[in-house]
Order: C-alpha cells, then sequence, then structure tokens
C-alpha cells in the first residue's frame, strides 16, 4: 500500500472542482474520460434488458452474446479470427489487468512497463507481489519499446512485458510488425508473455487501426475495454483475449476477484458493437481527431515540444521544458491562476517526467479554445 | 494461481445447466443468489440515470448520495451513526473484500478465517501475498469462533481476522457482544484488524440484525452488499466501512483496481434503500424465511444433522454423514439421479466437509418440496 502513490490527476480534479463549486469556470484537459454521453443505442440496451429483469449475475467469463459479438468485431473490423471461447468479460479494463496480472505473475516476478505509462500497471504489479521494471520510451523513438532496450532489460526473472497501444498518456502506437519484433526477443525465453493493452482502441486517426490478436502465439494477452471508444467509462465492461491453455484458470481467477461484470452492462455492450451505434462512435471519432489537430498545432505554436502527431487515443503529452522544470508545480499554477486543469508527468513515471504534462482533448473544441487563449496569457505573464 | 481451486458449486451449476439443455427438470439448491428480480423501484431508478444520460464514471468511493443513504440506513435501521466518508461504494463485495485485503496485508502477514467459509477469502489473501490460517468452527459452537480457539491462533504475524455474519455456507450470526469478546482479544497487539463480512445482512430470522459497526474502533472494517438483501447481484454495488485513517489509502488502492463501481447501479442503489424497495424486501424475507422452515424440518426429518436452526442467509449446512463420507460424490450422485444440485462442503474447507453439504433456498417452495422428495428417494435408494 505505502508504495501506492496517489494519481496527481485526482488532486487536480478535486481542486478543479472545489474551483467550479466557488463558481470558477475550468477548463478540464485532466480528464481521461470522453465527454459524450454513451451511444442511445447503448442506453436503449440496457434499459430493455433492466426491464426484462435481467438482474441476476452472468457467467464469470461474460454473456455468451457478448463474447460471441465481441468476436464478430474482430472479424469484421480486422480481419482476424478470435475464438469467443478465449474472450472473457470483465468489470472494465481494469477488471482485464488484474486478470491478466494475477494469472501470470508469481512472488518475485519481474514485469517490464513502459515510463511513462499507465500508473496503474505499477501499482497492481506490487499488489500481485511482482516487480515492476521501467523501459523508459521517448519522443525520439516514437515512445516506442525498441527491441535494444527490450533485450537488455531481459532478466532472467522477467514474466512478462506489458505494452499499450494506442497508448497513454503518449497517444502513439504500435505497429504489428514492431511488436511481432518484440515478441520474437521475448520467446528467447518460453515462459514470458506480452500483455497488450488496447483499450484505447478505434480512437486512432489517418491509420486503420491493428490488433495484436492478429500475432498468433500462446504467449500473448489483449486486453480491451467499453470505456473509451465506445464511451461506456460508467459502465464498467471491458475485455480480455487469452492463450486457451490460460482461460479456464483465468475464469477461476475472475470468480474469486468479482464473479462477473455487471449484467445490464454487457447488454448494453452488445448493442455498442451493432451498427447503428458504430455509426454514432465513427463520428466522434472524427470530432477527437479535429480536436487532436487544433490542440497539436495550438500547443506547437506556443513553443511546447510535441514531437510526432500521435494517431491515437486522446492525449497529446508534450515537452514543456521551454516554460518549466518542474511540470507538477507548473500543472497546479495553470490551474490556480487560469482555470486550465491538465497532468503532470509525474502521473505516468519518472522518465523525463518533470518536463511533461499531458493534455487530454476530451472536451468540446470551442473549449479546448478557451484553453488554449488562457494557456497563452499564462506564458506570456512568465508562468 | 496454483493454488486457487476452482468451485464445485461452479462444476454442480454446469453439469445442472447441461442436464437442463438436455431437457431434465432441475431443482437448483446449489445457487447463493436470490432467485427473485430486483425491486421495480431499483430498475426504475437505473433506467431514469441512464435516460438522464449519467453514463460517465463516478468517484472512486462512490457517489455522495450513495454515501449518505448508507449512512442513512445505519442510523434509520440499526440506530448507529457511521460518517459517510467512511462509507466506500465498491464493485460489489468482492470489491469490497479486495479493497480491505489489499489495504491490510503486507507479504507474509496471516489473516484468520473460519472454516468452513467463503471460499473466495483464502484466495484473495494469497493473491494479495498474505498467508490464511483456518479456524475451525463447528455446530457444537453454533459455527462461531471462540475466544480460546481466537487465542490460540494469534501468532505475532496474524494481521486481521475475517468474520462473516450471517455466514456462508451455515446461514449463523455472531452477536456483537461476543464479536466485541474476540475483538478484546485481537486487540492484544496494536497492529491488527477486524473484517467484517456483512453481505447478508438483513436476511434474518426471529431476531433484528446487529451491525459491527456499533462497535467503535479504529481497527474494524465492515464490508456489505447490495447483492443479496436488496437483491442486486447483478448490478455489482457493495460497500466497505472503514476506519478514518485508513479511507485515504484505500480510495487510492480502489482508483488502481477498479476506478469506480457501475454509475447507473449506484443510482439503483440509493433507490434500494428507499421505502417502497424495503417493503418490499422485507415480504421476500418473510419467503426466505418460510423456505428455511420448510427446508430445515424436511432435512432433519430425513436424518441430516441440522444443528441448531441457522438464523440468516439463506443456506443450511447439514451433516449428512448418515448417508455418506464422500459429500462430492454425494451431490454428484444426487444431482446425476435425480436432478437436485446442492453444494459440497469442499467448497468450504475441509473442516469436516467430506461429511457436510449446503443446501441454498434460493428457489421457490414449491421446487423445494420437490427436491426434497427426490431427495427422499434418493435416500432409500441407498444413495
Amino acid at each position: 500500500m505505502r508504495e501506492i502513490a496517489p494519481f496527481r490527476v485526482m488532486e487536480i480534479m478535486a481542486q478543479a472542482k472545489a474551483m467550479e463549486a466557488a463558481g470558477r469556470d475550468i477548463v478540464h484537459m485532466e480528464i481521461g474520460e470522453p465527454d459524450f454521453v454513451s451511444p442511445q443505442p447503448v442506453i436503449d440496451a440496457a434499459i430493455a434488458a433492466q426491464r426484462a429483469g435481467l438482474t441476476h449475475y452472468t457467467p464469470a467469463a461474460g454473456l455468451s452474446a457478448l463474447r460471441e459479438a465481441i468476436a464478430g468485431h474482430y472479424q469484421d473490423r480486422f480481419g482476424v479470427a478470435v475464438d469467443p471461447a478465449r474472450i472473457l468479460v470483465t468489470p472494465g479494463a481494469s477488471g482485464a489487468l488484474q486478470l491478466a496480472l494475477g494469472a501470470s505473475i508469481d512472488p518475485g516476478d519481474r514485469v517490464l512497463i513502459t515510463d511513462p505509462g499507465y500508473p496503474c500497471n505499477r501499482h497492481l504489479i506490487s499488489l500481485f507481489g511482482g516487480r515492476a521494471t521501467t523501459l523508459p520510451v521517448s519522443v525520439e523513438n516514437g515512445y516506442a519499446v525498441t527491441p535494444r532496450s527490450l533485450e537488455e532489460s531481459l532478466t532472467e526473472d522477467v514474466r512478462a512485458l506489458m505494452l499499450a497501444s494506442p497508448a497513454n498518456p503518449t497517444g502513439h502506437s504500435i505497429e504489428n510488425h514492431l511488436l511481432r519484433d518484440l515478441l520474437i526477443r521475448l520467446r528467447q525465453s518460453n515462459d514470458r508473455l506480452l500483455i497488450c493493452d488496447e483499450i484505447y482502441q478505434g480512437l486512432q486517426y489517418e491509420r486503420p487501426p491493428e490488433t495484436a490478436c492478429a500475432l498468433s502465439g500462446d504467449d500473448l494477452i489483449v486486453i480491451n475495454s467499453f470505456s473509451k471508444f465506445f464511451g461506456m467509462t460508467g459502465w464498467r465492461v471491458g475485455w480480455l483475449v487469452a492463450p486457451k491453455a490460460m482461460v479456464e484458470p483465468i475464469e477461476r481467477l475472475a470468480q474469486n476477484l468479482f464473479l462477473a461484470a455487471p449484467t445490464a452492462a454487457q447488454h448494453a455492450a452488445v448493442a455498442a458493437l451493432g451498427e447503428t451505434s458504430l455509426e454514432i462512435l465513427e463520428a466522434r471519432r472524427t470530432a477527437f481527431w479535429e480536436r487532436r489537430d487544433f490542440l497539436y498545432d495550438a500547443l506547437q505554436q506556443l513553443g511546447f515540444g510535441v514531437g510526432e502527431r500521435p494517431r491515437g487515443a486522446f492525449y497529446l503529452y508534450v515537452d514543456a521544458a521551454a516554460f518549466t522544470d518542474n511540470s507538477d508545480r507548473f500543472a497546479q499554477q495553470l490551474l490556480a491562476q487560469t482555470g486550465v486543469a491538465i497532468t503532470p508527468g509525474s502521473d505516468f513515471g519518472t522518465h523525463r517526467a518533470d518536463h511533461h504534462v499531458r493534455f487530454a482533448y476530451t472536451t468540446a473544441l470551442d473549449r479546448l479554445a478557451v484553453g488554449v487563449e488562457r494557456l497563452r496569457g499564462f506564458l506570456r505573464a512568465g508562468g
């Protein structure tokens, strides 16, 4: 417990809410949650399930209809055949991460994660008795783990490599041919897993998304979620694609950890994969794309180090070294002085964290514009 | 993972379902889930929340309105004042158990649990790097942990005692004056916790329920759920009452483990605590009470060792030594030959498990009657 640091973003959010309650206007660029309400077909399906009295537990692995719908989605969207029996529905990606780590870590095992990266990963690893080793990733390599840095970190006790594509906080993706390179190196020992977090899948621009499910192997776990692209954060439904041999033990673990994902939310998730919903989500993706371009151009123009235009998620992770060597203080002062909420790099690791901040474009274009103007004034005034 | 045994009840359920699919009529007395659909006010509140577009995350600790409603429930029903700030809403009691254990166990710590007891507890303890030590409890002591057996087990490395009241699988409750005795002994060292699982609270007969929240102390965590008494299994909402000093670290842990409980389900849970819902639930409690008496009398008459009439939950944990010394085989044969599904004692521990089976009265009285008649035939035929 002592190792679990609080998220700075939570403090920022709490402070922002207190300021709002006191009448201040806040531009929220700290929140990792789409601003859109869930698509109407999702809401309708939940209501129909509840009206029909479907209020009991589902099986621990999830509704068959949902597991099949997810498999259908892999087929339709990616042309990849995934056996529904390998798909386990979870309470959000959080549940899937717990299962993946809980099922693979023995006490003392090392898990490689990226820095910067999703902060919960490190904490979950240590909670299950493992040890996290960070692989620093940098803008120079498009925030990808390089085969060389992986090889240098592959000590005997490494049990798994966790990667996210598109990634939080950077928005960068790993293409499958690079992933395959990493997998080959990982396979120098038989007993290692690649855990791919694809929870921002679908929120991708310029290039169509790929899935690690296209790579075959009994050493690959893929994690996904209905929260981000599908806009279902509050429903708590995600999933995991496991190697066949791990399905049974992971299902047992699911029974122990959470019994099952929420029932109505699973019925809603089936609808999220339907045609009407996907059309709505496609329009939202376009909106996110516009926001990204607006914000990227604006931040570049203001003098932030923006690197290559990230092709996914809804984040820009930028270098603020021109303005600060203490991104925590920078974020705090920006909020206090201008009402613009962003997340400091320290939430995502230590590598160059003091110089980096994350902007989330999870608010409307006009609000982003207000935020940018306030930021401009803040920087002009010397921060 | 290797230590996590599968639940026998899952195999029994899978087999029962396969038999049903093949046209057999099954009497389900294996399932730890109320047969009733959630009360209508619960469903209505969820639908209203979804219609209003409340599909985003709630705070990790849960909706303020729900935390306050739970505090109100403690006040109204038990006359106990609980600060809403000490109440954290969780995805089911499973989430609450994870938080309680995750926040209290350091690697190597011992946690005392009862045998028989809820099987997940042991697994969660070992998943978080702790070690479970079982305290055998027996019908002779009303399935309570005795002060003497507790004292004998209080080695230096014991960090917590977990108790359930009413308990699964026995249905027995611990009165607060006995709980206080145990707490006094636990306090011989400063650094120990009592974790009270009250997830069957409300499903109590003859005597009004008590809550461990009435006992003061900074070493007491109480776990509860909307699943059982409130009939909301598929919604995945529970809660935990923590000592003030543990609230902040537990909240951090919640952010890492699951972000938040499902949103619509939390709005539904507020309605579950309302007057209309409580009236419906009271009628259901009476129905469970009738079922208990019918089944208890019938099993006693058939020759099972039934002990004292358990005053809570919806289980009867009975001694089948007159018929078998292998309760696994007994349950399997009963299902195969008669279509009556029950749970063998081995799901709940090892202490006298071979002689014990659990009957759940989570099905209607007429179905229980059919089950009893088939059981009678099975026993007559020599099992």
